[in-house]
């Protein structure tokens, strides 16, 4: 069964589940939704994904969206096909969790403002608020201060195995680095910088920026 | 092993873990950290929560923080006792999984800034921001008119069992509908309301409030 995926192949969420997807070696077709036209928020994708947010997939009958719950399912239900991204005990999903957690609550919101803001704002033609621009700097740096400590003492975020936790830091990381001019919040912590070489250099990664 | 968590029970994150813990039947002991003296920013807690937040557990020689993640832990560690709070397939763990990501993704930013400025700023003598608490009740509005229809169709978020995905919406939900005057945007959604009848009953949530 091939899985179709509702988005667009650049963007951010989107890469999250094709990274996972590609790293299991599951068959899938992006079927492309085009956020300019707003087709994001016309009836028939609405009853795919009531938010309006892309991605989402269907496979077979079944339907899912939010792209982290999309990994966590695709790496639950191919646990034995490709590498094991939730950890071989259940202590070690645990972590593999927590560092989930750790994205989505601490990191993602403040890498998010800066994005949004520098790479999207001026193609918008909307206008970049300095002071938070300043504050998200400020409390980025202070979650990546934590990181390479962390990364200081294991070779990924929840151990010495690489899991969904740092996959899901590669799309928005991906703009920070590339598109932003903020390459140097990375390069300038040699663990994080490491750690940063090491899973984008994943052939998973190159293939979804191919895309 | 009782399990320690390090928090306060009043506290809305530590307030998931406890409710987590007594669905399953796991014994725990909560052992106070003072936020007002500043003791989650203070060394000996930094080891056990390097970002300086509660709850953070300690269960034996294991140590998990994030509350979100902690509960899909214990979820996970004791699904054959008490309530299987994660469905019993990986595509109902899937759903469960969704859900649980519309909360921290959709349901909380909203909800937070509301608790944060109504309930916690008049205390900490910080001003309110008005023109952010009316986007932000706007925004928790249409996030819950998607809970009502979904909630017309399941009577819970994800299925016709009670899971994580339930469970995750209930502290800082408890504040919205007794602490900040704004019980009405429940109430006044006919589902939402049965649902959080049904939720805030449970003997768990009670043992929880009486913490």
């Amino acid at each position: 069964m091939v899985v179709k995926v509702y988005g667009q192949a650049m963007a951010s969420a989107s890469r999250r589940v094709l990274s996972c997807l590609i790293e299991k070696n599951v068959e899938f077709e992006v079927i492309p939704v085009d956020l300019m036209k707003g087709e994001h928020k016309q009836p028939e994708f609405l009853k795919l994904q009531p938010f309006g947010v892309v991605p989402a997939i269907q496979d077979g009958d079944f339907i899912l969206y939010e792209s982290r719950a999309i990994i966590r399912y695709y790496a639950e239900k191919y646990r034995e096909q490709g590498p094991d991204l939730l950890g071989k005990t259940i202590e070690e999903r645990g972590v593999v969790e927590q560092w989930l957690e750790v994205e989505s609550q601490n990191y993602h919101p403040h890498i998010y403002n800066l994005v949004k803001h520098l790479l999207f704002h001026p193609k918008m033609g909307l206008p970049i608020d300095e002071k938070l621009m300043e504050e998200s700097e400020e409390k980025l740096g202070k979650v990546l201060d934590i990181y390479e400590d962390r990364l200081s003492k294991s070779k990924y975020l929840a151990g010495d195995f690489y899991s969904l936790a740092d996959l899901t830091h590669l799309p928005f990381t991906h703009y920070l680095v590339n598109d932003i001019g903020k390459a140097y919040m990375i390069k300038d912590r040699k663990h994080v910088s490491a750690w940063w070489d090491d899973i984008t250099s994943r052939s998973s990664w190159k293939q979804v920026l191919e895309l």
